[in-house]
């Protein structure tokens, strides 16, 4: 049996989704900008997908831009904007549990003279708004708060953050990263008075390689990839048609049957974690209720270092994580462990599951029967 | 009929390419930085991909990183180099007929305080070499100069330039744009004293949203996006797999039997500049022998605009461009076309062929048929 619970990592194209991509690929090819009927067809495509999102999103097609993928999105809203209002203040806050390609731009923006705070958060994750409230200055020109922690699937109060940052300093931008958010929620940054929204194809069960940026339309953004002008020159390069349907296509099929699909990962959660609650000496990190991510469960076993699980568990196809998958190359203690207190012993000694839609009841059986088998013999060679 | 001869603003998708990219999407669709299997499974792809490019380019497959596209290569070549090298100089040399991925980025580093030198072309488009070894100075850390022209098909003397350049200062670096010249010729870097090298996937029968950048292994260059770390930190964001295997599967079809394609091709061209010569009162811009893109014809009709000409072929299905493609949702005047001295009255009475390995001689006679039935009456309303 397989089970693909790395789904926070990257999920399975669906098929439907590699079919509409072999169409553009093979039969509508034009570029867009080309002024004939197979520039125009590639156009439609385009103009399609971002109908999708705008609906799904409740916003204007004009305020949406695609880029390579989520971390291209983080760095244009971070970076872009960040240049483009330095004149009204260089104070950025953030959270310490951000996603990489959120703190690895913000980082370089610090290197060019912006002051960034970094805010903790609770021990489930979460971040408190009273301090981000203190936090804000005049001089506080952008807000970034990830919708869903890619770690630990600890939800963030994007709507209560936004009123607040927009109470002290109605012109501060405010930024979400929703790349693990996207596709298990509904998200409307015009409610939420989000300015600026990242979202991935490839969390999606559409292609890598692409990515969503809105950007609510009175915002002033600079672009950083710089060329023939496309996207009305703020993101240059010719359009990853096939891609963008593609991610659009993703995006519209999830959003049919949200509801029921959230509902049904969270009672798969449930299960599973009730569960895992059999197994002596363990922890889910986080919270497990509806005010955590319907597909992320963090899970620590005492005793056993998490790369000899994830690989005890790979030898019966059960795929997962170890701290978060999208940096595991460069293995490091987790920020988010970290950031809510989680007991050093247990730092090397979490994974992470990340279901999918594609998740079943008969998958969850079978990774708890491998998970009680191996720990007492994983625990056990531990211990000589 | 449908004829497609804009191929130099993108290309139609191989179905083997397609085939292979729906199999990786659906299949082996794992993030290469997670740890278990169906990571490794994926980093393959992208091994495989980078061996197919270091055999093709000669190089080490540790000098080749992978991209969103061409102007994503571009763009990373330019600013990443200029910036990790601004201490050694801030003089930049290029042409004054690069593709925008080239001269915008350039702009933007002249407005962050680097010189850039624009160099003339002669009346075929060509670079002189003189001009070249005039413009260097000590302080010239970086020249950027295209392979192949995208709007009239000049070849540059890239060897014969490396040469220049090196001797007059062997630490400046040399970038070469290869969109338009990859696939078409054998380009290796090494030989020709090429630093950084950019190639674009959909120019290739690939698809669209790739790109690659070959850096020597001694450069120094900074990254232009910040992330996760991934392809060694100088292009973080999961790596877009289905499209990196695409592209890489595309260029190794076209290198198999690059010799006879490239024979075939410029077999085409002949053939079809000796049909357009028939027509009075047109030119073919630039050389038009092995010396020039096997795949590209700019052609001026005198008292007709080029739009027209464009949507009268179009209604025949033939497919063409007027200037410069990648840009054309912003009709502006063609630098290449004025840099060569083109007569101002045939500016906007220009327009481009761009063949590939699927144009067939059928193609070109349908297509001379068409133009020789409607310039005549073209020329006639626009007489009115």
């Amino acid at each position: 049996m397989e089970v693909y619970l790395d789904n926070s990592a990257t999920t399975k194209c669906f098929e439907e989704v590699a079919k509409f991509m072999t169409k553009i690929l093979c039969e509508d090819y034009g570029n867009p900008s080309s002024m004939h009927r197979k520039g125009f067809v590639a156009e439609r495509y385009i103009k399609d997908a971002k109908d999708i999102f705008a609906r799904i999103l409740k916003v204007n097609a004009k305020e949406l831009y695609f880029t390579s993928g989520g971390t291209e999105a983080d760095n244009l809203a971070l970076i872009g904007c960040a240049l483009a209002n330095k004149r009204s203040g260089n104070h950025i806050i953030t959270t310490k549990i951000e996603h990489p390609a959120v703190l690895e731009p913000l980082a370089y923006l610090e290197k060019q003279g912006f002051e960034v705070t970094y805010l903790p958060v609770d021990e489930n994750g979460v971040l408190r708004l009273k301090d981000l409230e203190a936090a804000m200055t005049p001089n506080t020109i952008l807000v970034s708060i990830m919708h869903t922690n890619n770690e630990i699937g600890a939800l963030q109060p994007i709507m209560e953050a936004g009123k607040i940052i927009k109470k002290v300093n109605p012109k501060c931008l405010f930024h979400v990263d929703a790349v693990q958010g996207f596709g298990k929620a509904k998200i409307y940054p015009k409610k939420m008075l989000v300015d600026l929204l990242s979202v991935s194809s490839h969390k999606i069960h559409g292609p890598k390689g692409v990515g969503l940026l809105y950007v609510d339309e009175k915002v002033k953004i600079l672009p950083i990839q710089f060329g023939g002008g496309q996207q009305k020159n703020i993101r240059s390069g010719t359009e990853n048609v096939a891609g963008i349907a593609g991610m659009a296509k993703a995006a519209d099929m999830l959003y049919q049957n949200l509801d029921e699909e959230v509902i049904q990962l969270y009672e798969l959660k449930k299960y599973f974690i009730e569960g895992l609650k059999q197994i002596p000496d363990t922890q889910i990190n986080g919270r497990t209720d509806e005010f955590s991510a319907p597909h992320i469960i963090s899970f620590s076993v005492a005793g056993v270092r998490s790369e000899v699980l994830l690989h005890s568990l790979e030898d019966k196809g059960i795929y997962v994580s170890a701290g978060s998958a999208c940096a595991s190359n460069h293995p490091q203690t987790s920020k988010t462990l970290m950031a809510i207190g989680l007991d050093k012993k247990l730092w090397d000694s979490t994974i992470r599951f990340s279901m999918s839609v594609f998740t079943t009841k008969e998958e969850i059986d079978y990774t708890l029967k491998a998970l009680y088998d191996m720990i007492p013999m994983l625990r056990k060679y531990t211990r000589h």
